[in-house]
């Protein structure tokens, strides 16, 4: 078993809604990025590759490659899972924590762990969404951006002696 | 086995004190909370509820919902390490981050590692409480708040097939 | 098996490179700090100590003690690394992220695992080394330090009944 972390962040800025976690949420600001943002599961992604000593996610799509631009983050999560599984690793759990002053993430969650399972080809108990506020200070608190922390843990079968 | 991250902040204020690990340190400032704001226990908290995909912390105890004004944090973990036994969990270990320029956690440590034993009901050995600050540098120091990292990793019993 | 974590943070001040994975990359900055300041190696070894509940680097090597002056943070990872095994630890993979705007890491990521590998004594396919921005926010955004958030796991065998 091997247990990997992530983090990410992205920038908020004026707009309509952030996607979260696969999840769109009408919100007055919006979340900067190559593609579509989703700082969760970015993090995820780079916690799956770290199972295996896989890089980065931005090894695998370089915010500089035009093809990624407004690419759904999906893409990324479902790549680190293949990879992760052609190396023979099965998939324990997967937890996200979201750290944002708004919106609220509770009305979406059971969402959001839904997309997770299917992204991860996974059962939902298996997927963790929560959420925390920074309490008004940072630059997560002066709503300059959303981060998030992710954790994954993974099984790997033994290599043959 | 599954493995689940938490964290958490409070802002500092002027005052005599704060809660960590369930471990009162007296100080020139306190931690500003609905409940007694330890930042520690708040995110071990979540790091469990994170390992069955329970939700998170503002779940269980809205900050909203009056009777958790100036609760002791040990009740919510108590609860998050019961909604894990409930479904057969078994705690491996529990460990937390704190992220503070002061006061010193070292003097406290072993005080609060006796804490988490009793209140997650197990052996000291598998209970770890840290400290770094942030070399006076962001939020945390210029002394605005103080942050907890937790991670909690958790045997569940396979499902039958 | 038991899942620890690990922050560190250090100041970039103006200087001719930085240390990070035990490699040292020619920059603009320095970090700052009272051994060779690599904030990658001091939070792995804390999630390496937070697995048994040994501490955390600070309480193991003082910053206040001058013989760790400028001293290689191999040794407080090495040092960790023993006290786990000591222990009968068999460490299973150990993880970091890296948070800072430059220099970049990419470039450097192999020949970071390999020292990992080296130092941890385990294969370089359980050595993993992430690195990411923080998107021009915050004290990692605007170049005034560096932070790493590493995970580690570790089986130990089960105590005898
Ligand atoms: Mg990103
Ligand atoms: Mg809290
Ligand atoms: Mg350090």
């Amino acid at each position: 078993i091997r247990t990997g972390n992530g983090y990410d962040v992205h920038r908020l800025v004026a707009g309509d809604g952030v996607t979260l976690c696969g999840v769109f949420i009408p919100h007055d600001q919006a979340l900067l990025g190559h593609s579509d943002a989703d700082v969760a599961l970015h993090a995820l992604t780079d916690a799956l590759l770290a199972t295996c000593g896989a890089g980065d996610i931005g090894d695998h799509f370089p915010p500089s490659d035009p093809q990624w631009r407004g690419a759904p983050s999906r893409i990324f999560l479902e790549h680190a899972a293949r990879i992760v599984r052609d190396k023979g690793g099965v998939i324990l759990n997967a937890d996200i924590s979201l750290i944002a002053e708004a919106p609220k993430v509770g009305p979406h969650r059971e969402t959001m762990r839904a997309r997770l399972a299917e992204m991860l080809a996974i059962s939902i108990d298996r997927c963790s969404v929560k959420a925390t506020t920074n309490e008004t200070i940072g630059f997560v608190g002066r709503r300059e951006g959303i981060a998030a922390i992710a954790t994954a843990s993974v099984f790997y079968p033994p290599e043959p002696a």
